[in-house]
This record gives structure tokens, C-alpha cells and sequence, in this order.
């Protein structure tokens, strides 16, 4: 877990990494009322950005993106997909990263490999909230969370990496998935559908919520618990064990 | 759509182009009966690959793609997506390389770029059967269709692409797309299931199929035509206008 990755912006040629070829990783956290992503903020520059990193030249992709994700977050096993790779021509803006280098005491030549076009294949991943022991990278002072529904503007292209990875969670053709790696095992029914309302960012009536939820024979209804209390606890579900799809 | 696009083989340092990224792309059609994909077949090799390409300096990713698919169909506004990117050390095999170039009588340097380590980001695309007409690309003799049940040897990992891009098809959250890209405006129920069954790779009993899938709403049936034979003709369907989602 503790493996030091090299400044990547230290080496002028980058010939130790892939030229052209970054990756970003959009984590998802809940924080029990908010769905949260990482951020990293360069160092001296106001300038947020989503945790990534390069490819090694003898590494491969899924390794390089699982190791920096490691390195940020002290996690193991994590919940990773990828779900795509941005590679227009005007998420280029060698004026950033610049300004980022020189924040950090690194005076880039022109062609610095840095400064060049690079295509992101993005990965989101699902961690849990509390395990987390946040670390920031060589570049940045500081690695924390913040809400999806109200992050700080994000340099070159992250703000639609972000919109993506949201698309990509939405579409997850597996809920429990989703649900599983957010949500602690047991949960409650107003836990789950504030998971669902962040993803959508939209509200949802929750009468509606309940009765689809229930409808859709992916959650078993545990005992309710005697507290004592005047107003009974609510139920906790977990995700039923998996059927197979329609088709 | 006649665009050149040169032979990037023959640039030793591939310098108009970006270093270590490619692209496949698994191009679908329906036959009638059968799905079958575009395959290259590499002069005087024997070798089979997928039709792809490389991106050029000054080019969007999806743009060169496009471009590459238009050029091998002769077809403009093809139904694509990206689906992976597929970065392991071990899909690069220069000797794979090295003997199609040699085929094409280009005797490659140890340093030519082409033999590097590649990245392949890869696109499935739906396209009208009926409307193609497929052009090699400047190493190979032939483009042309197999089904994706007896595909013969592919070189690298493209059999895993193809496999994975069965899987993001089966993923594919809106069946209307995938029945609408691939099939005639109407259609009948057997020509669907057999779009299904291929996509699936396995038979599914009729009765059932229909049941859910007119259940499923996505479907609008036509007026019967009167033919005058003694067997009626069968009902001819069309997708429905998209509904929204149960969320």
C-alpha cells in the first residue's frame, strides 16, 4: 500500500510511462445522506482535479489505475470499472499543467512529454466512505471528498468525466452492485433511496420509491428491531441474492 | 468517403500519429438469420484481425474511428460506441506485426512504432447489412462478414473484443437501439428473437420470448396484410416510441 510512485512530472521524456496515454478515476463515496467524490487541489493553485495518474511502461492499465487508487485512498480490492476514454483533441491545455509544474517548482520545457495531447481512459469505483485514509498525490496538497451536486469547477475535460461517470452508475445494469458497495449490508429503506437521488440528481417520491423497490424483488426485509422506543425503528433491507435477468 | 487515409505501416516513426493508441472496431449486421461482424483478412498471412486503425495528431479519437469505420463500409452516420479499452502488456506481439508488414513487403526496423506497446480503444457499431459496401484498408485483401458463432482465429486479443463487445451489446440498456440499428423498420417476432438469440448465443423458447417481450411494452404490431395464401403472413412489429425509465 505504500509503494511510492515516481513524479511523473519530474521526468522531462516520460519515457518510464506511456506518451499520451493518462487515466482518471472518479470514486464514489456515501456518506450516509450525500453521495461524495474525490478531489485533488494542485498545490498553490486553486485548481481541482480528479485523482489519475500514467500508465508504466510494464504495467498494465487496470493495474496502474487500481495502484494509484490504492495510493489515494490506503484501500485494497476496490470496486473498479472502467467506463470510457475521452480523447478529443481540446481537452488538451498545456497552460494547466504548466501552472501546475510551476506551482510545484518544475520549470517544463515545451516538450515536456506532459505538455503534449493526452487521451484519459476514466474508471469510477465504489468505496466505502469510512474505510477511507485519504492521501494526496506528488502535485496536490490536499485528496477529500465532495458532494457531486456541488463540486468546485474541475480543470480541462474532469467536470465531464464526472457527468459521465454518473451516466456510466445509472446505466449499471446491476443495482445491487451499486448499492452493495455504497450502502453498509443492512440499510434503510430512506438510506437507499437517497443513494438512488444522488445518482439520478433528482428527487424521488419516496411512497413511489418503496413500492418499485420492493416490486423489484432485489432487497430482503429484515426483522424490525425492538428499541424500546415510541417510534419503532425502521425496517433494514439488504440486496437479495442475485436471479438471473429477463433474457 | 473516399478519404486516403495514408498507410501508417509505412511511417517508421509514426509521427503524424498517436503513439501507442489504437482502435478496433467490432462492426455488427444481421443477415436475416445470422449476426456476423467485419473481419480483415491480412494479405498472404492467414491472419484475421478486426478492422481498425490509429488516431492522427490533430484528430478527435471518435472522429478517427468513424473515419476508418466510413472508409471500410462506405457508409456516413454509423451507430457507434465505445465500449473498452483494452490495455494489458500482454495484447502486444510484435511478431504478429512483423509478419503482416513483411507480407506487405515492408521490412519493419526493431524501433518501427508500430511495434511498440499499443492500447486499443474499441467501438462496436450497428450497421444496415443490406447497405455495405466493405473496402480492405491498405494491408489486408479482403473485409468481409463471418458469423459471430464460427469466427475463425483472431489475431492478439480481438477474440476477447469481440467477446466483450457481445457482453456491452447484452448490456446495452435500450434494446430498441440495438433492434432498430439492426433490423428493418417492421419486422417479424421470429427475425427479433433471432437478433436476440445471437446476440445471447443461445436459444430461447418462442412462446416465452413473445410473451415477454410484447409484455415489455417496447413494441408496437401492425395490421396483418391479407396475402390470399392459406397460411397467413405473420405479424410485422416495430419498436414503440421510448418510454421513460422505472426510475
Amino acid at each position: 500500500m505504500s509503494r511510492k510512485i515516481a513524479n511523473p512530472a519530474k521526468q522531462a521524456d516520460g519515457k518510464d510511462y506511456l506518451a499520451h496515454i493518462a487515466y482518471d478515476s472518479v470514486v464514489f463515496g456515501f456518506s450516509g445522506d450525500k453521495l461524495k467524490i474525490l478531489l485533488m487541489e494542485y498545490r498553490n493553485t486553486g485548481l481541482f482535479a480528479l485523482p489519475g495518474g500514467f500508465v508504466g511502461r510494464k504495467m498494465n492499465l487496470d493495474d496502474a489505475v487500481r495502484a494509484g487508487l490504492e495510493e489515494r485512498t490506503g484501500l485494497s480490492g476496490i470496486y473498479m470499472e472502467q467506463f470510457h476514454t475521452f480523447g478529443d483533441c481540446n481537452r488538451q491545455d498545456a497552460s494547466v499543467l504548466k501552472k501546475i509544474m510551476k506551482a510545484n517548482g518544475i520549470e517544463a520545457e515545451k516538450d515536456h512529454w506532459l505538455l503534449d495531447r493526452f487521451i484519459s481512459v476514466a474508471y469510477y469505483a465504489l468505496i466505502n466512505y469510512k474505510a477511507v485514509k485519504l492521501q494526496p498525490d506528488a502535485l496536490s496538497d490536499s485528496c477529500d471528498w465532495y458532494p457531486v451536486d456541488a463540486l468546485p469547477q474541475l480543470i480541462l475535460d474532469h467536470g465531464k468525466i464526472v457527468e459521465k461517470a454518473l451516466q456510466a452508475l445509472r446505466w449499471n445494469t446491476d443495482d445491487r452492485i451499486i448499492g452493495m458497495k455504497l450502502l453498509p449490508e443492512k440499510f434503510t429503506m430512506k438510506e437507499l433511496q437517497q443513494v438512488y437521488e444522488n445518482i439520478l440528481g433528482e428527487q424521488l417520491e419516496r411512497a413511489n420509491f418503496q413500492r418499485k423497490m420492493i416490486a423489484s424483488g432485489l432487497l430482503t426485509r429484515h426483522a424490525a428491531q425492538f428499541t424500546g422506543k415510541a417510534h419503532k425503528a425502521p425496517y433494514l433491507y439488504s440486496f437479495a441474492e442475485k436471479k438471473t435477468s429477463v433474457f
